[in-house]
């Protein structure tokens, strides 16, 4: 289908094989796997792990950015488990799931299928029983509170970065605008296409969308873009939006924006939001981006304040949503500083 | 093509014969033709003349939502002019333009062309040489822009609301996606379909895009559509959004948008746009809504400073762009606060 789901790009990735495995939408996904990356090791107590799942669009590798020997996620202290989501194109995905669940035909997912997946990677592969932090991004955001909420006496702290317990319906808005993009290409034909490539019209439609919501007003009046070798708004549409997407694989893209759209932890208190929430145990920092047009800091802080032991940080940058990039240096700064406070107690 | 653009709907139209009329990009159009209407009655002196256009996809129906007596646009004094934008449906426009200027082949438009051609209305048709106001709204603030620069010693006061005087970047990516969505549908077929109706999966598609920039967050968050009379989230997104674009002519939208894209005053200064705002002699008085993603208040402030003689206000409410529609009295009161301020110089 792509060439860009290959360890070649992303690395060597280990794979925990599900079985058949129950989805929360009924029905039964055979062989189900689950691959995933660590790094550090796991010590005797079992007591130093940290678990930060990715973003839309993301695997693992996007998040290794974050992890290195002196940083706040130290693998010479810390066992950090990057799991894969479902449909992120190496765990069990349209792209690679044989006939009849192949393409098209690949079932809805939910958050809570990814965490309960990685659950039993964590307790029947390694038998860890304790988080030290679930810290995520976006996407990884949802999984966190996903986490935060459905293992409650796992989860020592939490750190939900730009993103929500439950999507708003701005936010919707958005997801099924990209949805329709996608599908709105022909040679998408209901999934079945025979190489991502052809879809590529729809891709680019899709990375229209990004560009004007992915980033902020102030992002382009600043000319951002330049900071960072692009020479014309054009060339940053072209280089920047269409080449980043135009990889991948536009049914992974979709499975995956499906499950964003219907993030929503409050199922597990009925629908009650602020009652799922007050469900958390986690001494949670909610991390929002200053100029996040899909996760704007009010959102953000709403849900925080219905979290009982919980702090609440913005971090400042024109990258808006993509702050987490960290294509400066300030950037990358402002949210190692949250990490490190929360694993060290400083809120 | 569409039973949208009728009288029956938007009232009677006067019509002014244009010739063959010299357009900006090079292209003689033969036969133009520019609608409007009127309301007040012009004095003997000529001086008690506003000239109001009208925003993207509207016609000058949309406009006379602002006038009435005792209001500050009082056709009992003022002599009224609503313009109809070329592109409108009305005035020339694909929809109405016989071969080979018709569909898909109808010429690139811009505000110098709306703005030269409703000069020639007022001075050849009417004898007017002074304008009270200039006023309007998105694409009619642009139009209010191209006023006060090009025509600079006709126009006493200037109130561009919810628009810029050129096209950011990042509202241009917005307008280039709903081009991209209007023609993603095969039925558009380059401009050359039989029946408006017949786009209406390409309508469908740029509605889903209006939906998340048209308003913003927090009108959905606070569930506004309530209050107007929506009984959900799909609701307001069919009978609002989609009812609302899908009785118009996709052509139409199309060249209108394309004008939006291009829109800039800076062109009557060598590209400087704050050398083309300073040749500004009116007093303006540059109008924001708080929560306008397509126009947010940093990017009309930033432009009102580069005006001599000129005030800010933002008027406060949770529908965003379009608090010109001024679905509560709190939205109108503040809009006619600005115009009757300007217009009695209590600024």
């Amino acid at each position: 289908m792509s060439n860009y789901y290959t360890e070649e790009l992303h690395g060597p990735h280990e794979t925990f094989e599900l079985g058949n495995y129950a989805l929360e939408n009924g029905q039964t996904f055979p062989d189900a796997k689950l691959t995933y990356k660590t790094h550090g090791t796991l010590n005797a107590a079992k007591d130093n792990v940290i678990l930060f799942p990715h973003m839309w669009s993301g695997t693992p590798m996007a998040m290794e950015a974050f992890i290195g020997e002196g940083r706040p996620l130290d693998p010479s202290k810390y066992f950090i488990i990057l799991p894969g989501q479902l449909a992120n194109g190496f765990s069990s995905s349209p792209n690679n799931t044989p006939s009849p669940l192949n393409g098209g035909s690949f079932p809805q997912l939910s958050y809570g299928d990814d965490v309960r997946a990685q659950h039993q990677l964590l307790t029947e592969k390694f038998g860890i029983r304790e988080l030290q932090l679930v810290l995520g991004w976006s996407m990884g955001a949802g999984q966190t509170y996903e986490w935060a909420v459905r293992y409650r006496d796992m989860v020592k702290r939490a750190m939900p970065i730009a993103g929500t317990a439950k999507t708003t319906d701005h936010n919707s808005l958005f997801v099924r605008s990209i949805e329709m993009a996608l599908k709105s290409d022909p040679a998408w034909d209901g999934g079945y296409y025979a190489k991502s490539e052809d879809v590529h019209v729809g891709i680019r439609r899709m990375a229209q969308l990004w560009s004007v919501m992915g980033l902020c007003q102030a992002f382009y009046s600043a000319e951002v873009w330049r900071d960072v070798g692009f020479s014309s708004l054009d060339d940053f549409m072209v280089r920047f939006w269409e080449a980043y997407f135009l990889q991948m694989d536009p049914n992974c893209l979709l499975w995956q924006a499906m499950k964003w759209r219907n993030g929503d932890v409050s199922k597990h208190a009925g629908g009650d939001l602020r009652a799922a929430l007050s469900l958390i145990k986690a001494k949670t920092l909610v991390v929002s981006f200053s100029d996040d047009m899909f996760f704007p800091p009010h959102d953000c802080l709403t849900e925080q304040k219905m979290i009982a032991n919980s702090s609440y940080r913005e971090v400042k940058s024109l990258w808006a949503h993509f702050t987490m990039f960290c294509m400066n240096d300030t950037d990358r700064e402002q949210i190692d500083t949250c990490i490190s406070d929360l694993l060290n107690d400083k809120l």
